[in-house]
């Protein structure tokens, strides 16, 4: 059952409950079809996985049309935090991940000891700051990274930043870079995970002065899990694959090829059949698992953001992948930025 | 018949020859499969139009083997300017773009009146540089643009720009609007176009530093053709379309998700049938008709590109488009550039 918020606080990272069931806290009010879509969510993922329960956060008469909708035997797997109001984009990520709304509180939630993982369709720079307040950063890395994994015909692909942070910075990059190759060790199991930094070309020199600058960090990087720098990828690359098992780019361009490459297999109906675009993202370099849905999620893509949240915890991988990088990253973390 | 170099150079924009014939200057030794990819361009260009010429500049003897492989009767269609090497990507933008690499030599024939557009799939920079040194650039314009055709669900988008330039700046990213909205109206006859700014969400504030300057610049600028800005837009909106007919962003963003997007497609199969992602963009901003392929074009993008430059003389789009946008493009030529 839900710990109460006075209880103790357990482990963030890298606990799993003694009785197999994985806590997820759900912003109900995050999304442009909030609370309707991430109702169809939470009703999907309990379904699809009975070690799951659910805490929901925000108004507590939505939360109980999930639970009655749920058979009798299972409705004790439904709680609810109440919260008053969402995250507006207008709020800006500063008071968006603040003052209450329901991604604050279900950060708190993960905080507290009181769930395992953590997911909202709200506007990710509030989540991002919610949680890089409420959790903690982890000591080394700048600024948190949204992980994505793409299908690609020779494998996954993982492409980071797609939208935790806006400006490109080389340090950013360079650490983001090493973030990627210990996320791919470790959650899809490649060894010498290749990495490479999207650009428009592939011969040195490609690109901005923030690329220029990164691609030289990343040259004299040692990377987590024996990874390999590779140099400048391009766009196609990180949807046909190949080149790269981890693209790294800022999260202005990630986000904006995301978006991109999604509305792309929408017209053509994806890259093939039982392989999707994903909606759901990681945030990677805060203290506890947290899922980023995309705003236009449907009930779907919010019950894959739930059964992802749940194996990150379940696999202990945020835990792992920090404890993978607070070497490597320590010298990025110390490194002047140049400035882009 | 092809004009000697020292003959009166014509009027660049905007003639069309008393004959009705198009003369295309090609680079042979642009692009990844030059030159091969490029004979067979050039092949399948003049089997589908009989009104085109074409002044191959490269190596005479491959030149000669174009010649040779067409009819006897269409056999003065094809001319050469002898050009001793390829752009190399290793030199650069600027000594790809003079030196007498094929690509100068090829831009030097329409600057003389020797063609009346140019293509290449060689470095976009050397390109760039090249057409800027060898034509001029429109007096009021910062700086040219590589803007692309995509298919959409509701009708094509025009992207721009796709790589001629790497830094994000406000200012030419607001000319780069009324750019694209010229040429929405000119080539596509788009009334009262749409001009969408490229970023990370729709909601005002939404992206980098660049993007909130650039729209604010954008709304209070006078859109040429009674085009309208209608505020941010996001990458999806690019591949799906129906909230904007123009999509403005950086050269090195629109770069990397033009190719994603194709990389999208080459994995799905394409939009749907008869409908293809292009692998051509014209470059807008200097004073002749400038096509730039992929540097992975295969025959058919080349021979897709030729007919591309044909069309942009015959319509006298560089021409068209230059006087639509010279007064509206003027406040933000002196417009002091803001720091992204």
């Amino acid at each position: 059952m839900w710990r109460t918020p006075g209880a103790p606080a357990r482990e963030r990272a890298g606990t799993v409950s003694p009785t197999g069931t994985l806590r997820i806290a759900v912003d109900l009010l995050g999304g442009d079809g909030a609370p309707a879509v991430v109702v169809d969510g939470a009703l999907y993922a309990c379904r699809a996985d009975p070690d799951l329960e659910l805490l929901l956060v925000g108004p507590p008469d939505i939360a109980g049309e999930v639970r009655a909708a749920l058979p009798a035997g299972h409705q004790h797997r439904v709680a609810v935090r109440p919260a008053p109001r969402a995250a507006a984009t207008a709020d800006g990520p500063v008071r968006g991940g603040r003052a209450g709304t329901s991604i604050q509180a279900a950060v708190a939630a993960v905080a507290e000891g009181a769930a395992d993982a953590v997911i909202s369709a709200g506007p990710s720079g509030a989540i991002v700051t919610a949680a890089a307040l409420g959790l903690g950063r982890w000591p080394t890395m700048r600024r948190p990274a949204l992980v994505a994994v793409l299908p690609a015909v020779t494998g996954p692909v993982v492409l980071l930043d797609v939208g935790a942070s806006v400006e490109a910075r080389p340090a950013t990059l360079a650490q983001h870079g090493l973030l990627g190759a210990a996320y791919a060790a470790v959650r899809l199991g490649l060894r010498r995970p290749r990495v490479g930094l999207l650009s428009i070309g592939v011969e040195p020199g490609k690109g901005d002065r923030a690329r220029r600058s990164a691609d030289t960090l990343l040259q004299t990087s040692a990377l987590p899990a024996a990874g390999r720098y590779v140099g400048l990828v391009e766009g196609h690359d990180v949807t046909l694959g190949g080149r790269a098992d981890v693209v790294v780019t800022d999260g202005f361009t990630g986000n904006v090829l995301l978006k991109g490459i999604e509305g792309a297999y929408a017209m053509a109906g994806g890259p093939e059949p039982g392989r999707i675009a994903p909606r759901a993202a990681m945030l990677l370099g805060v203290a506890g698992a947290v899922v980023v849905c995309h705003g236009a999620a449907s009930g779907a893509d919010l019950a894959a953001g739930i059964a992802l949240a749940a194996t990150l915890h379940r696999d202990q991988v945020t835990a792992t992948v920090a404890g993978m990088l607070d070497d490597s990253t320590r010298p990025l973390a110390d490194q002047d930025e140049v400035s882009p």
